[in-house]
Order: C-alpha cells, then sequence, then structure tokens
C-alpha cells in the first residue's frame, strides 16, 4: 500500500521504508531512547533477530595503577572494533568496590564513563554480607553502571562455608538486586551447558603466569584439566620454541573455530576472554569480519556510554586533547546538553588538585619524559625546541621523539598535520601551541581526515589556534588584533586569571558543526570563554605537575618552567571566516613583523601602528 | 592597562572595548537578560545616556474589525522603523478590556505579541470599580502586558463625578497596581508643563473627523483652542484647496520644529501622535534620520516582543508565511526554545477553528478576492491559472493581479522570485506551490536579499519546496523520489492524514541557519515533520476556509475546490545537498517525464523505472 494510515493521535507515524513495528513510532521525537530500548538485553535481542553476529570482550581488574592505565588505553584501542559489551570481572582480593584505580567498579565505571563502552560488571556475593553487597549496589547505580552479572563466586579456601548474614547462589543475589533497587538494573546470570558452574574468577589466577606463547598454553591446559586434542598437539610440538609461529597458529585455529561456530546457525555471538591483552583478539576478529572499526566519527569526540551523557552533544575545544580529564571535572553535572556549561555564568567544574585528574592522562616514565622533554632546561630556548620537536616529529637531540606533551596524550592529530609547516614555524618562535584545527568549509562527512557524522552530509571548522606566549609578544599581538576587529575573536588570560577579550557577551563561539541530510545542526565542539577560565587552570597547572616536576626542588630546569608558568598568557583565536584561508598564521606574521619593526626604528609609522 | 583583573567569581569577566559599566558581567551567560534591563524606563534611560535620540507612536483602538487589520498592518509597516515604544489609548466606549478585535487589550496585545512593537497600554481609573480595574490588570499580566501608562481619564458626562467603589485619580491606581501587582508592570504617568492635564483620548474625538488636509488643520485647531501664528496663517491659506501641497507643508513644518527641539540637547526624544496614520509620520522621521529601518533582520522571522517568546530562536517553514498564525497556535506554550515544538511527540498546538485566526490573514474584499481567484471556476486548470498568475505577477483574465493566495498574504517574497521561472513552469502543470526556498551556500549575512543577522557572518539554506498536487502525480513521485535516496527528504498528506515520509526518526531538519562571528550556530527555521501534521490541517482548511466559501453553496466552482481539498496531497521536498545546484526542479521534472513515458509506452525499461 502506498500510505500508511495515521491515527487521531498526530504523533503516530510511519516510515515508508522502514517494515519493521518499532522504531520511529511514539517517542520518536524525543532525544532520549525509550527506558527499555537502550537495555543490554534489547540490544542482543534485536542483533538476534537481525542476524547481525556480535562480539563482546571480557576484562579482569590489573593489580597496579600502571596496568589500569594500560588496560584504559586497551578498552580505548578495542572499543573502535564495535564490541557489543566488555565485561569486567570481580575480583574479591582486590577491594572490588572501592575507589582505588584497580577496583573493579572502578575499571568498570571508567570503560562506560570514559571510554564510552557499554559494560557488565560481575559481582559476587559469597564471604559477604548483606549490607556489604547494597553498598556496592548503590555506587554502582551512582556511577550508571546499569549491567550486573550475578555470580555466588568462590569460597576463599577450598571449602565452600555457608554465609550467615549473607546469601549463598547467586538467585538470592538477584532477588535482593530486584527487591532494593526495582528494575534499575540489568542483571544477567551465569548458565554453563555441562555441570556446576565454575568460579568466575579462572583467569584472576592466570594472570599470574606468563600467559604467554606454548608455555601459557600448557599452563592454561594443566590449570583447566582441559583434554588438548592429539592433532594439536602434533602441530604444536615442533614450533614450541617459536613463540611468533605459537601465536598465529593459535589465531589460526581460533578462527577456524569461531567460524564453524558463527556458520552453524545456532551462535549469535562470542565472547573473547582477553586475558586483557588485544593482538591475538583483534586479529582474530578482523578476519571474522566482525572488527568494525569504522572511520567516521558519531562526533569528533568519543560519546560516553553513560546513560546520563548520551544526550551530551557539545563540548568546549580546550579539553579536545584531554577529554578524560573534562569527562571527570563535568561528571557531576546533572544534564546533558543544557546544563552543558551550568545554565548560569558559574559552571561547577570539579576540582583540579586530584591525583587521578593527572595520573590518567600520563604512561609514560619519568625516564622517558625527561629523554623527550629535556634532561637539563637550558632557557626558555629548551623549552621551544621541545614544542617544535613535538610538531615535526623529529628526533631531538638525545635520539628520542617527543611522543606527547603535557597537554597532549597522543602524537599529532591527523587534521593537525595539515598545518604542520605553520605550527613548527611559530613554535621554534615561541609561539607555544597546545591545540589547533584548521578551517574547513563543506567537506563531505565521510572524508578520511576531517569528517564525521552520518553520510551525505557537509562538515564544517573555524579555525582554532591555542598557545603559551610571552607578555612581551602579547603586548604586540593586542596591537595587531585591532586590524582584525571581528574577523578574529581572541581570549587571552595569565596564571593569575588576568583576562582580556572581545568575546561578544560571553556567547559560546561554534568551531566546529556539521549539516547532515534530514537532521538538525549538530555544533558539536565550541570556544566557550567561561569554561576557558576553567580550562586555564589546568593547562597553566599541567608545567608545573608535569613538567617542572621532572626536575630537582630549585634547579634551574624547574626555575625556567616556573617563569613561563608565572609569566607567559594563554592565548585563543578563533578566525570566523571559515570560508577564506585561514588568518590566523598572517595574525602571528604581523606579530612578529611589527615586534621586529619597533625594534628596528622609531618611525611616526611605526607609533602609528604601536597605538591600540 | 592592558588587561581587567578577574575576581575570584570567574563569571565576573570584562570585555576590552568596552568601557561602561553594565552589559557583559555576571548573567552575560544566560539568554535572557536581567529583570531589569529589559525595561521600558531601563531602554529610556540607556538613550538618554548615550545621546542616542529615539521617537515612539500613538495609536488609538479602531472602531471596526477592518479598521483592526488595517491598524495591525500598519503596526508592521511602522516597526521596521524602530519605534522605542508604541501606546495604545484606552478608550472606554469600546469596551478596552474585552476580548473584541477592536479593544485596547486586544490592540496591544497583537503589537507586543504579534509585531514584535515593545508598548505601552494606557489605562484609566475613571468611570469604574476597583474589581473591574482589577480585572484588566490581570488581563493585561497575562497577555504579558508589561508597561502601563495610568490615567485617570476623562468624566463621562461635562463634569466630574466622585467614584465612590474606585479611584479618583491616576496616583491611586498607581498605588493600587503596585499593591497588588508588585513591580510587575512598568508604570508611567502622566506630567503636563503647564497647568492641569487635558483628558488623553483627544485624539479619540478627533477620529470622528475627516483628519485630513487643511480642513482638518481647522477642526484642530478649533477644538484644542489652540492659536496658529499668523506666519503659517499666511503660508496657508493660499494653498488650502490643495491638499498634497497642505500635507507637505505640514511635513516640512513639523521636520523643522522637531530638529530645533533635537538640536536643543534637551529633548532625548519626540512622541508622535499618528492617529493612527503612517505616511506623515514616517516621512518627518525619515527627514530626522530617526527612521532606522535596516534591510538587515535579526532573524529570518519577526521575533516577538513578548517576554516570553524573547528566546525563542526556530520555527517550523510551513507558517513562514502566516507567521501570525504561528503565534497564534503555540501561544499557551510554555518555554521557547526549549518547549518549541512541546517535548513530547504531541505539540500542543492551539484549535484551528477560530474567526480570528483566518480574520488575522485575510485583508481583502471578497469582491476583489473573487476578482483575483475567479469568480467562476471551471475546472482544476483554472486553479493552476491562479496558482501561476500569482507567481508571475502579471494580471489575470479579470485585468487583476493576484497579489496573494489563502497561504500567501503578500506578494511573492524577493527570496522566492529568483526561482521565479521554475516555478511558474510547475505551477502551470498542477504542482501548486505554497511555499519555497533557494539553496543558499555561505552568502553574507548583509546580502540584501537572503541575508540576515549581525553583520560579518554566513547564511545558508537548504532547498524547500511544498505544493499541492494531485494523487496520480504523487504515485510517479513516490518512485521518482527512490532515485535521490536520502538527498531528498520528503513528507506526503493528504486531508485524512495519510502520511509518507522519508524522514529520519521524525527528527527535525534544519533548512535555514547563520554562523557569525563569536557567536554559536543560529537555526532559525526547520522542517518538522511532526509540526507539518498540525500544519497541513491548517493548509487544507484554507481551501475551504478562504477560497470555497466565496462561491455559492453547490457551485460548480465550490465543488472544483472540494475535490481538490479531498484528494490532492500536501507535498514538502528538502534537496540536503545546499552546496549543489538544487535537485527539487530535476525531481519535479522527472515525475513528468515518468509519467509521460507510463503513458505512451510499456517498454521494460519503463516498467523497470516504474517500479518502487
Amino acid at each position: 500500500m502506498m500510505v500508511n494510515e495515521v491515527q487521531s493521535n498526530k504523533g503516530r507515524m510511519f516510515k515508508s521504508d522502514d517494515s519493521s513495528s518499532d522504531g520511529s513510532q511514539g517517542s520518536s521525537r524525543s532525544s532520549t531512547p525509550g527506558p527499555d530500548a537502550d537495555r543490554l538485553q534489547e540490544k542482543m535481542r534485536r542483533r538476534i533477530e537481525s542476524g547481525d553476529k556480535w562480539f563482546s570482550l571480557e576484562f579482569f581488574p590489573p593489580r597496579t595503577a600502571g596496568g589500569a592505565v594500560n588496560l584504559i588505553s586497551r578498552f580505548d584501542h578495542m572499543a573502535v572494533g564495535g564490541p557489543l559489551f566488555i565485561d569486567v570481572t570481580w575480583h574479591p582480593a582486590g577491594d572490588p568496590g572501592s575507589d582505588k584505580e584497580t577496583s573493579s567498579m572502578t575499571i568498570a565505571s571508567t570503560a562506560v564513563n570514559y571510554c564510552g563502552l557499554e559494560t557488565l560488571l560481575h559481582i559476587t556475593c559469597c564471604n559477604q554480607t548483606k549490607d556489604q553487597i547494597t553498598q556496592h549496589l548503590h555506587k554502582a547505580r551512582h556511577l550508571r553502571l546499569k549491567n550486573l552479572l550475578a555470580l555466588r563466586g568462590d569460597p576463599m579456601g577450598d571449602e565452600w562455608k555457608t554465609e550467615e548474614d549473607g546469601f549463598n547462589y547467586a538467585g538470592d543475589l538477584v532477588k535482593h538486586i530486584r527487591s532494593e533497587f526495582n528494575d534499575y538494573f540489568t542483571i544477567c546470570v551465569a548458565g554453563y551447558p555441562t555441570g556446576h558452574p565454575e568460579c568466575d574468577c579462572y583467569e584472576e589466577d592466570l594472570r599470574h603466569l606468563k600467559a604467554k606463547g606454548y608455555h601459557s598454553l600448557r599452563q592454561l591446559v594443566k590449570l583447566s584439566k582441559l583434554q588438548v586434542p592429539q592433532e594439536i598437539k602434533d602441530i604444536i610440538d615442533p614450533i614450541k620454541d617459536n613463540d611468533a609461529a605459537i601465536r598465529n597458529y593459535g589465531i589460526d585455529l581460533a578462527t577456524d573455530m569461531c567460524k564453524v561456530l558463527l556458520e552453524s546457525g545456532l551462535v549469535p555471538g562470542l565472547h573473547f576472554y582477553t586475558l586483557n591483552r588485544e593482538v591475538a583478539t583483534v586479529e582474530i576478529l578482523k578476519r571474522l569480519r566482525l572488527w568494525t572499526e569504522d572511520p567516521r566519527r558519531a562526533l569528533p569526540w568519543t560519546i560516553s556510554a553513560n546513560p546520563k551523557r548520551k544526550v551530551e552533544d557539545v563540548r568546549p575545544i580546550f579539553w579536545a586533547s584531554r577529554q578524560k580529564s573534562y569527562i571527570y571535572r563535568t561528571q557531576d553535572w546533572d544534564e546533558f546538553p543544557n546544563g552543558r556549561w551550568g545554565n548560569s555564568s558559574s559552571p561547577a567544574f570539579g576540582e583540579l588538585n586530584d591525583y587521578y585528574l593527572f595520573y590518567l592522562n600520563n604512561n609514560c616514565s619519568k625516564e622517558e619524559l625527561l629523554k623527550m622533554w629535556g634532561e637539563e632546561l637550558v632557557d626558555e630556548k629548551s623549552i621551544f625546541d621541545v614544542f617544535t620537536a613535538y610538531i615535526t616529529g623529529q628526533s631531538n637531540s638525545n635520539g628520542k621523539k617527543v611522543t606527547c606533551l603535557p597537554w597532549n596524550d597522543e602524537p599529532l592529530a591527523l587534521e593537525t598535520s595539515l598545518m604542520k609547516e605553520e605550527l613548527e614555524k611559530v613554535n621554534r618562535m615561541g609561539i607555544l601551541t597546545i591545540n589547533s584545527q584548521p578551517n574547513i568549509n563543506a567537506r563531505p562527512s565521510t572524508d578520511p581526515i576531517v569528517g564525521w557524522g552520518p553520510e551525505g552530509g557537509f562538515v564544517f571548522q573555524k579555525a582554532y589556534l591555542e598557545f603559551f606566549t610571552s607578555a612581551e609578544n602579547i603586548f604586540t599581538l593586542l596591537k595587531v588584533l585591532k586590524k582584525y576587529k571581528t574577523r578574529v575573536n581572541y581570549q587571552i588570560v595569565n596564571v593569575k586569571g588576568e583576562n582580556i577579550n572581545n568575546a561578544f557577551d560571553m556567547q559560546p563561539i561554534a568551531v566546529t558543526w556539521g549539516i547532515f541530510p534530514g537532521r538538525e545542526i549538530i555544533q558539536p565542539t565550541v570556544v566557550d570563554p567561561i569554561s576557558f577560565m576553567y580550562w586555564k587552570d589546568e593547562a597553566f597547572a599541567l608545567w608545573i605537575e608535569q613538567w617542572a616536576k621532572l626536575y630537582p626542588t630549585g634547579s634551574p630546569s624547574q626555575q625556567i618552567i616556573q617563569d613561563i608558568h608565572d609569566h607567559y598568557y594563554l592565548v585563543n583565536l578563533v578566525d570566523n571566516d571559515f570560508p577564506f584561508e585561514n588568518c590566523l598564521w598572517q595574525v602571528i606574521d604581523d606579530l612578529f613583523m611589527l615586534k621586529a619593526s619597533e625594534k628596528t626604528c622609531g618611525s611616526p609609522v611605526c607609533e602609528l601602528l604601536a597605538k591600540p
């Protein structure tokens, strides 16, 4: 039939090319999906119905803070492949419900809130009182962990001991969760095809093993009392001393087994015990074509899996290279996007002096950092060189590449590379850039470098440049900026908060946006003058916390950084004329031209230029 | 000093190039201004301080409904000149607090809510009880009339009679307003430089005069007992029979007097008793350079002066030619822009069957309409001809130009003229267009035809086409649209609400937006699939209410329109690829090509094309 009848309720309409009965009806208007559409079991149901196979990944909490940093970076790498969910095991010996960075609770929360992963947290009931468990559950709810795998867990010793004020079966735990928290949680339970459940934490024991190559396999087999088929033994025995060959054989074998399972039509998805490693699992998933890495991003930044943040659609550009820090500092905000920077002029950014914040953003050793950033600094110029080496990607005098800066965890982004030459030039002259983007005018949303969002759209950017520089440069810059009038928006601030800007009514400026078929405009990144004042605290603090502290107290190296911290300004510039050539490089050129002319002559022309 | 110190409260920041002490501080973030910044006396104070002269305009309530329509159109014309405010007199004999379209209350409310004018409503206390006055005040507050001129008013007969249960002085009225409504209202009072106040309504008497030319002047003089200087008498006596000469002399004289006043430095603004006329006042204001008509619009549509609607920043495109109807139907919404179409999928549009609604949108006589739209319709083709004549602007067979249609109050908009040829072509073939816009890619915001918003920005549009057409055409159109996939969004509906569309998740589509220096993106117009279902009720009803009803019941003319109403579809099309050539004309071409080929051949190629 050509048309679909509409009910008297005008909200009920049907899409012409969508034959399924769910989807566009009723709640289609609201940007938050219905209460159940987002639940894990619903996602599974839809994948099973559509025949679209999924994969999921299991991790265990690490033992050390360093291990936690590595694991979070693994989450980021594996998130791009599109797992339906990950799960994090409950490690009773590791204080699993605590705030430690290694606790099960913290790891699961990081996966949801910072890495955008749908996450299932294991929780066991043995050896715990009802009250302890209830406390854990309250905390999980507070952290927006919505999925639980309810398990009995392993006895502490060899024998099972009945818990007086607790639960003895996973079923009791489920009943307790339902009675205390109603339907808040999606609860999974373990069902084993044969016999009695094994403990959920056997991989916990495994991590004490060097789980690699042939020896790892032998240990695993020994531990699990599995029988390895003779044909496999025959193949691996001759290559047992060749780690690479063993690994490749394992990948081949696992891929073949998975193919058989998937082709049987009986298996809707595969769950991988990653043992917190990524190489083999990713390779197997790629061969199975289950790894759905999409070069296109939904937004320029990673959308959080925290249900509260899912409607968030705009962020200040300042934290572009420190997104985890932004999430951390805004975690208590109630609403996105309406409360995106608070409703008033005083957004309640979280406090800065937090170990966890810095810790999250630095996974190099002190030795490595000193090799990159200089074991001894001689003068400001030493600093300029570090920034320049980061931009060029070339080795420094230590023969070491500068792959990160306190403000940038990762090597230069692809789109920043588009401006490499200009960035190198200005950094050499003491314009110490920490954030930038080129202008973009109606490039397809599928563009491999600057594209994002759904197909068929167009993306745009205003050129942006953010840098530290000396008071002397600022003095000249302010004169230069007069010439650019409203074309260039600027904001300039020092560590004391002394601030000068030409922001219109202190309003945010859109600097990244996209126009897509059938949608309203999406404007995911802004330069927000008010948030900038919070960012500057963080940006200045990083000089000291991440760089100066590498050197002995009172050393000349430390003093050089302290001086920069105390006397430099942080500047951001926006070129509003995005369809034309980026004028921000011209602004910097003008600065040095004017500075040079002021030094060399006192003619009336120079005087004139010099007047504000 | 180069920088301004920032207080510990980060919200307090200062703009570098704004030396005034108000403005960007504190509340700068919120889009609603502070409670007092928006008040009339604050606006006056700022204009006095800055030396920026203003003008204001006084009107009286008309006697007839037709007069009300004319007055509203006068408000629209005079609003573009930028009056600081207008005032509306209180006409005790005209049921001034009622819902009649001629009441003082309704006229003032229309000026605020529909025409975007800051409005001051006169209110008198004589011959009314305290309760009656309180009722009026409640109503004024409900209609968001915030400014009152509190007056005693004229006695009913010749003599003043003390009111028992009322007020005898304007001062009493002011006290009453303050005690009952606190600070809600801004209250003005009359103060006369010499002697006892005259009645505020003397122009009320004047409107009984033929207030034009020399005789009008004589009557005015007689009535006001003013002495006309001999030098003026000497000039006008010889030209007393030349109306144009008298008017021009009056304009010259008034302009000179105003200049003297303004140049004295003692007069911050001028208030004009317009006598509900516009020509002379506008001319004087233009000569004084007080008429600040700005070809640029703040948004593509007129922003309401109702404080509740001032933050409204987006409207559906459908009502572009019937904005008063849109305001009327959404007047009960609580919030803009978050509640712009309601928060759910059921926006609470006001009911349609309202005399006032239609009345507001039609200020031609039945005779004129019949001459434009045909005294007798022969077939559908007669209808096509009316639409075509409206587009071309040429006279029809009656020698009459079609300057409006039921869906369009005004002649073709300038930007629509850009597509005149294509529109003419498709209307001739029965694609009866009622709304359209060309695509626009990054044109300067100062563009005289399509520009809007602050200087230095860029404006954009997606091509849009909305039309009625036959079921036969729809049948072919649907096949054609398959080829365009997501490039073209469409929505097709008949009077029964049978509806077909490819809207993504029923989300609105941005079709007009602008990018400006120092601002977030502004997106004032959308195609909203849900609102479209409310608009279609109105769009179909206009066939009957405004057109079919011109003909005798049961007449063939009426039946032709009824058939169109019953069987045609209303279609909207959006071309998402705004940087490229508008493809919507190609869609219509394809429609007629395919239709023609289906009629003339049954070859496999045609069969293939015909398959959905």
